[in-house]
């Protein structure tokens, strides 16, 4: 099965339409046998690391078991943090020890190794290139976690990124991505409450149309619906929600179990 | 000949700069023979459908027999509108009924299929995701078309959208794509007329002047050329000639085969 | 080892927002071996052929001995200008005779061969997909560089563009690529001399910070450093320095070993 051939899926803040991806990928010709590379996603938000994060979290399991992942937004890159490869079953995840990998340290069979200090990136600046992509084309010619550097505690590193915090009747949810369209995709799975009570608030607007896919909402009507992460998204019919609603990925969104306005009714 | 391995070819208006593209070769990764994924373009304007159809009639011949194509510029999707994989000797095109596939359609071998109601896409807004790439990887793992869904007459699908309007004189004619240099790519093919008096009329701007490439125009200068489409495009040179002209990709242009100032001469 | 195989690596002015890249792929998959299509950067300044020469010649090394370029930043293509193959061993470089070939052409082993009139591109615009993939293909499947054209001197060529003019106690060099984050590249070789006393001054402004990485500096702080590329970059801590400096690609900056106020202190 050809499924089974080694894969290196990308998800960086580099854009793609810089050249940084472009280096990387010479970095990775280096392995040992053929691999895939797949550009996953390069547009997360400069320094958003909660957002690469979480959808690392929710897309991880579109691609088959030896897709190895290489994570980089790195905003302290050259600086003392330190840097991982998880390894969990057949794949491995590279990156910053900043919250990125934090869906990788959080599986049950995660084994955790700090890239040792062996390991001397010839730039302080472009990490991808000089040190995670030299790691993995290590591990893939080699599958030596010694030679990766010192097995770690998931205790010792960054956790995933707090994107809801609970409040009574409700919570406050993170915006995870904003996609071309201007879909406001969130951080709020769908969950057993009564929906059709409930609501959005962004920026003082409340929504609280639930629909199932774009054309159940008039041209330009913002409603929400289950997107394609499982999630809740604040969407559009041909119109951009997130221009309408001046906001932004990372910004918070308040959810209510219940809208006044249903309250107000009971 | 590698030139025969299997390859899928995309297109849709996921954009490039967004991460709905990565997800859907996570499913294509299910292929259980080596596949080579296209990017062909993603950055369709969003729903603009007739430029996605016109695109495919003009470039599938560059990609080889067993090339399949992904098709999504999909603005009704999670309604009851049809979806299609039309075969046309070694290869497949997969996507909405909704003209984007007009130029399979409209091939003499054309076999065409529903893709059948057994399928249940596991979201209402992403099938590039969850219905048309697992349709792919299905009709490449098993190559039988009975699994896809049951056999319909071209007729009852949606044919290529009517990108000219034949007038007295000249034609209407649509502007299908606005590269990045701002060349404003027509419809019009290069017939047998005589171009030397015909003019594009552009936003009240006639356009009268013939060139052979952009070097043959004054830095600035408007002019016509044959692109690389084989159609008659705007252009200007080092000069981004649709901001000059204030178009966009989906406006009318009128054709003249002669121009008002050639009949006055007359 | 796989990373022996046949690579072809891109570096053009087409936008990866664009379909001139996916056209100039489907003839690529005319080659008679598996070959792995690298996209190293299609976001050059649109006709910056100074900037894909820099950046060619800064990274051609980290893509393995099979790797051949494409390389396509071409304002003047369907004019006389000359297009060439230049041989490096096992890879070759191909493009048009504008300065993009620099580096390749002064490697000492180059092998120069003129891309022969018996090549007739289909169309005057679009040499990327109909004149120089096409040549790569027939290279990969024949290996006969007399099917290519002509053998010429260097001498007879376009040179690397000067990017870099020496002045008393200091230089004009070019900015070479300001990438999404704001940083400003430039051709500065990081060298022996004094750099604690060194001067960059952009628009009248003079930066004299000199740091290891981003996080040595204050958030929206402006300062130097080795970026990447090996040379110097102008750089703020998550802000964009190149918006900050109203500066862009293709700019001269002004270096001074000794900045002015280091002199007033001597």
């Amino acid at each position: 099965m050809k499924s089974d051939m080694e894969r290196v899926v990308l998800i960086t803040d580099f854009g793609v339409n810089d050249l940084y991806v472009g280096q990387l990928k010479g970095v990775l010709c280096g392995a040992s046998m053929e691999i895939q590379i797949i550009d996953f996603f390069h547009d997360i938000p400069p320094f958003n690391i909660e957002s690469a994060a979480w959808l690392i979290s929710r897309c991880q399991h579109y691609f088959p078991p030896k897709s190895h992942w290489i994570c980089v937004v790195d905003p302290g890159v050259g600086t003392p943090r330190e840097a991982l490869l998880v390894k969990l079953g057949e794949r491995v995840f590279i990156g910053p020890d900043n919250g990125i990998l934090g869906w990788a340290l959080s599986q049950e069979d995660a084994q955790v190794h700090r890239i040792g200090t062996h390991w001397k990136p010839a730039s302080a600046t472009f990490h991808g290139r000089d040190l995670f992509a030299p790691v993995l084309v290590d591990w893939l010619n080699y599958r030596d976690l010694n030679r990766i550097g010192p097995a770690i505690q998931v205790a010792q590193c960054q956790p995933m990124p707090a994107l809801l915090i609970k409040k009574p009747h409700g919570a406050q949810v993170k915006i995870t991505h904003i996609d071309r369209f201007g879909n406001v995709v969130t951080a709020l799975k769908y969950i057993d409450i009564c929906w059709a009570s409930a609501a959005l608030v962004v920026n003082g607007i409340s929504i609280t149309k639930w629909v199932k896919t774009f054309a159940d909402l008039r041209v330009g009507e913002v409603g929400m619906l289950v997107g394609g992460f499982g999630t809740v998204e604040i969407v559009a019919n041909k119109a951009h929600a997130a221009s309408m609603l001046s906001c932004k990925c990372g910004d918070w969104v308040d959810f209510l179990e219940k809208s006044v306005d249903a309250k107000n009714g009971d």
